[in-house]
């Protein structure tokens, strides 16, 4: 294991009158012909180190953190600790997700997640941005996730019975305006042309700085950032996948606020991203939730009778619609073509489930009564038209990418799809509506949280951290905002399941 | 200039569409490509150097600390700021010294000092190493101290008209003990066998941590020490006079609270210290005070007529001895037969000016209506024995070391002689006491406060930086609190001059 804090026997020779080096220039000395040059001793942890090292007759384990450039000599222990722990975490726009990890073993010992509170403030990041350039908007923002982050820290040292301070170490992935946020910088220019962040990768910092209740000098690892659109979730991602490590051309799709897309192999990578996911977010479409607890997640929905089936996360009472039940319906409702190529609901075949509503034609796929609380969930035209959207953003951001580089999606054995969108998504379904490209189905592989699974990666490996740090000079980012392809391909991309049934050989077509 | 804060032109190019680097990665690269490499970016200077930059469309001039094993990015402005300062200290234990020096030019702007408060728990070291035990003591020590290092950076700054904050540098030289109060370290161990410091040679600070009221992240050079007698005071004496680059062997003597000597030249160097100074250092002796206005310096008395002549520093009324003044007189009083060899007052010659007191007897030098505020200066058997056991350890000293490598006395063509007490002592009295070696006097050389002035150095130079880390190593340090060879030598050293005249042929003997 190389992680990022290391345990590293020490036997020094005693003081003595022939030998009368200052006690921490003894143990560095140590520290240092064991590989961990250069190494730096933190003025916080001297006194402590002497008064250990001396009860231990400077026989013992040295605690040394890998900051990246330059080794820390923080601690002096009598004999290894019972463990050594680090903090892995995903740092969603809506939802915060984090594992502990054995720093030793690099096993998983507890998970938790929550829900982002800064969301009190905007569900969507624009309103959150804007809401930061308000009086004390941005320190209220830093403050809300650090007070998450520590009730998150809470949550899995209780859950192993663990002080707080064990956690040694964190690491962090998420979106760049997120790590603006977490950082307490100003995000107003990464929403504006030419979209610029205020820094794309830090120096690994001290838990302390951000004022983490976990040890005060966990090493904190932010993971680095491309561009304003394409984070440090996209750069684990990567790592978690492995996608630059083959010769194999594959892709990689993770849809949370933005859709962020990266194609290549071992030898390039290009990427982007684009708006294609807040209408298949948790928060933002009307009736939408997370994937948790009494999301519907599959729909069925008989062609001929229209008798309606579902499935729901944990087969709990219906709250809502997550973002692949979302995907699922509108799928199984052009099926039925209760929905048309354009996207609108079709009076004549909806029945009884459409009803007119403030939002337009609503389809009820849970009555009142089958609901949670007794409320129905209902599916408006504005929510469809949301979908669309997106579904049409998705489509044109991949052919977009694609095209860049002469590849064709036929090209591709593998398209990685990650977060809770690949693990519960249909991609039969998506296909359908021409979200996805039309490939045999076992060419979506949905690798989980992927954005996670990175930050775990650069807790307990050398070289994950240093990949990491040359990722974002390998990749070439397509800036979407200004790409004149991408226009055009998102207005083809508007019908379902495109403009160019041709492209769509596995989907009906049904003439209106 | 390579001093310690460096102003590093910069001409970014401009964020755009094709080049979505984030400010603080831009303007790093472009730092980089100078030569100022590893660069890290403190997270607290983030926000601003993306603000400043982007005002100054990333032209302009940017600080950077160099911090020994890398450098550090802490501002940008769009032109060179009118001055640059650091402030070099010598932290000694009865007083601080300090000059602000222009990091452009060396030149040094101002100079100041003031007592060291920590003299209210110990005028000796010893007294408040023992005081540093007590509950809360190391901290009070620690306080003390910063507060008399903010009032002279105070001093300093308004002397020069300009903020605190613009001090953008310190450097500190002093003893290892007040380098441990300074850093709030437990003494404990310095003063018992086997005289172990908690540490030589610290990572460079920032002001911050030490809560310093110059630019919180002002680079802290704490000069290394070589052991808890030889501090970095005398490694800074060592880089002032340039005794480590010369083949010419030489020696170096600073006498503060300790009498520390270096002896050596480009190839080799050994060093020792004793304490040889309290007796001479202002606030110990019973009419001891520091080299300042009013102290006496000089003393002349006939032998025949035992008539008294003196001067004080500045011409003021005369206040109390100086050093250098307890030399003098002990000499005049040893050439006029009113001590003898053994260091005893002889009552027959001494007539009028010899009384009996509570501390033996007693030499008046000044009458009270010739004193300060009417106060007689008077010079006990007390002080003459406290005397004689300082001038006995310095030759004892001295020959310890210097016979350790076989050079005689006779081979030194120069004799470094710092601080105070090398500025004012008459090396001609310090010779007939047999406090020095009796060779000609132009072999005596005065070089000042060398620790400031090593202080100074380092702030601007980085070789001296550099040479201040390597010449801890290159220092065999002998260690006379347990060495047998120095106990007999200041045996014999505690006549006047020796119980060996031969070893003195310029100085009279007396037959008592």
């Amino acid at each position: 294991m190389t992680s990022i804090v290391r345990l590293v026997a020490i036997q020094c020779s005693l003081p003595n009158l022939h030998d009368n080096t200052g006690d921490i220039d003894r143990i560095r000395k140590n520290v240092i012909r064991k590989g961990f040059y250069p190494l730096r001793v933190p003025l916080e942890c001297v006194a402590d180190l002497s008064v250990n090292a001396r009860r231990a007759h400077f026989q013992g384990v040295a605690v040394v953190n890998d900051m990246g450039d330059h080794y820390e000599l923080i601690g002096f222990e009598s004999g290894p600790p019972p463990i050594l722990t680090g903090m892995a975490l995903d740092l969603g726009t809506t939802h915060l997700e984090a594992s502990l990890v054995d720093l030793a073993t690099g096993e998983v010992l507890g998970s938790a997640h929550r829900p982002n509170d800064q969301i009190e403030f905007g569900t969507d990041i624009l309103t959150r941005i804007h809401f930061s350039a308000t009086p004390d908007g941005l320190q209220i923002l830093q403050k809300r996730v650090i007070a998450t982050i520590n009730s998150l820290a809470g949550d899995l040292a209780r859950g192993c019975d663990l002080p707080l301070t064990d956690i040694k170490a964190l690491s962090v992935s998420g979106n760049t305006t997120m790590m603006h946020f977490l950082l307490g910088l100003d995000p107003a220019t990464l929403c504006r042309e030419p979209y610029i962040p205020v820094v794309n990768s830090l120096d690994t910092l001290h838990a302390c700085q951000l004022r983490l209740d976990i040890h005060p000098l966990a090493p904190v690892w932010i993971m680095p950032s491309v561009g304003s659109y394409f984070g440090g979730d996209l750069i684990s991602g990567i790592l978690a996948s492995g996608m630059d490590t083959g010769s194999e051309t594959t892709m990689l799709i993770d849809v949370g606020t933005n859709a962020e897309v990266v194609l290549g192999n071992k030898d390039w990578l290009i990427a982007c991203a684009g708006a294609a996911g807040p209408a298949l977010e948790g928060g933002i479409a009307r009736m939408g939730m997370r994937a948790g607890p009494g999301a519907v997640e599959k729909v069925w929905i008989d062609a001929e009778t229209s008798q309606i089936a579902y499935t729901t996360i944990d087969g709990e009472k219906p709250k809502g619609l997550c973002g692949s039940g979302i995907i699922d319906l509108a799928a199984s409702l052009y099926l039925a073509q209760i929905i048309d190529v354009r996207g609108k609901f079709n009076p004549e075949r909806g029945g009884a489930s459409l009803s007119e509503t403030a939002d337009g034609l609503s389809f009820t796929l849970v009555a009142d009564h089958h609901g949670d609380k007794g409320r129905p969930v209902v599916f408006s035209q504005l929510d469809l038209d949301a979908m669309m959207r997106s579904k049409a953003a998705m489509y044109a951001i991949l052919t977009t990418l694609i095209n860049q580089v002469g590849v064709g999606f036929a090209d591709l054995d593998t398209i990685y799809v990650a977060g809770s969108f690949g693990k519960h998504i249909n991609p039969k379904s998506a296909i359908t509506l021409g979200m996805l490209p039309d490939l045999p189905l076992k060419v979506f592989k949905p690798i989980g949280n992927s954005s996670l699974d990175g930050a775990v990666k650069v807790l307990v490996d050398q070289k994950s951290r240093k990949r990491s740090l040359e990722l974002p000079k390998e990749i070439t980012y397509l800036e979407l905002n200004v790409n004149h392809d991408f226009m055009i391909r998102f207005s083809g991309a508007r019908f379902i399941p495109h403009t160019d049934p041709s492209l769509f050989p596995s989907v009906p077509i049904f003439e209106s």
